[in-house]
């Protein structure tokens, strides 16, 4: 019988391929997506459908941060447009305080609640972008944390996979194209309207990831940057 | 410069206390309490005028977990009634899976977005009634996690204080007298009614701690179990 895992699925590039990657490894599969106040519920939307797309059960927790701390992605501040070049400087204003430790934490009770003790999230330790918890370090400490603090815990232990910490946003791409991961399905967009901006740290990052990868990516966009325009050129793609 | 401070508030003996312990340590405290779907909330308005009476600042952040886990507390089953002596004994039916983990993370992620770096929680490893994340190991491997996974703990650390973690209920509530802490406005009641059960295991711990004190609790029972009855007719506190 196949293993029980909680996949963290934003409805993104990683977390899709995560859900791939973990099936793939034949884990019983079920996703789970948070409701944290975003800006737009077009994530939620696709991750909906990626789970529909893979026929696993998918929950999602309701948490409302934008009361208790600020950030462009829960809505109080302007989402930044900068070039390609200084997006892994500094920490972006999209940054949640602790985003990834409150999510895994939850994940941990889902896990708990339904006796998986298999957690995969899509965390990236190259494209992280300033995230500290993207950082390898961070998930031992944490995977130590759940097996002192858990019932669960202490009886078999928890263990986080992050099988794209050292992919970059390519390879995490090449990986998913061969596996099947539905990338049509898939939202990154800061903005969320019905086609991708092309301007947000995300929309750059995925479309890099695309040209480094050599695939076009099947989503639409409202205008593409510069470089991706020339990729599509070159490999006579567009025009 | 007094210290900023998140201290987790749910309304029960020991979060107050804590509050009160916090401010009687100079820190400038801002109270923090959760909404997950609890069965009522009592809870909640008995952190609310505790914060008022105070007078500090107070969050409250909502999370549905009855949706991804099921437990007494969120609704799913019914209190038990045991004896004092079984308390101790088992995790009771009242377990969330990971609770004390998402309210820390949660806390964290406060705590970064208002340049705190102190988190007071009431958890107590004598009377934990069976909660691994009450346990002392926990906390300081949580905040390892921490200090890896945020980007204000790089910075400069996040400490989480337990104070209660060695005391017994009694000397808790013998601490919160000297301290002045409002016990008249705490609940502790597993089921939320005007007056407290005085059978649920959250009761029975109260009273015990109580008359462990040599203190009577100042809130109402629908019923005294035997042992408090017997304590408030011995000191001439009843009848």
């Amino acid at each position: 019988m196949s293993e029980k895992a909680v996949c963290l699925l934003s409805g993104g590039i990683d977390s899709s391929t995560v859900v791939g990657i973990a099936l793939s490894q034949a884990y019983d599969c079920s996703a789970l997506s948070f409701d944290y106040g975003q800006r737009h519920s077009r994530e939620l939307d696709s991750s909906r459908d990626i789970a529909k797309f893979y026929g696993i059960q998918r929950r999602v927790a309701t948490i409302n941060l934008s009361d208790i701390t600020s950030s462009a992605l829960t809505g109080q501040s302007e989402i930044d447009n900068r070039p390609l070049e200084d997006i892994s400087k500094s920490i972006p204003n999209t940054y949640v305080p602790a985003r990834n430790i409150i999510f895994l934490s939850i994940a941990a009770s889902y896990a708990e609640s339904i006796g998986a003790r298999h957690i995969f999230i899509g965390a990236n330790a190259v494209d992280y972008s300033g995230y500290p918890d993207c950082r390898p370090a961070f998930y031992n400490a944490f995977e130590s944390a759940l097996n002192i603090g858990t019932v669960a815990g202490e009886i078999k232990p928890f263990r986080i996979h992050v099988p794209l910490q050292y992919l970059t946003k390519a390879e995490i791409i090449k990986t998913g194209v061969k596996l099947g991961v539905p990338y049509h399905l898939t939202t990154s967009c800061y903005r969320g309207q019905e086609k991708a901006c092309g301007k947000c740290d995300s929309c750059l990052l995925r479309l890099q990831g695309f040209m480094e990868a050599g695939i076009p990516d099947p989503i639409e966009y409202e205008d593409f940057p510069g470089f991706y325009r020339e990729f599509l050129k070159k490999n006579r793609l567009m025009f």
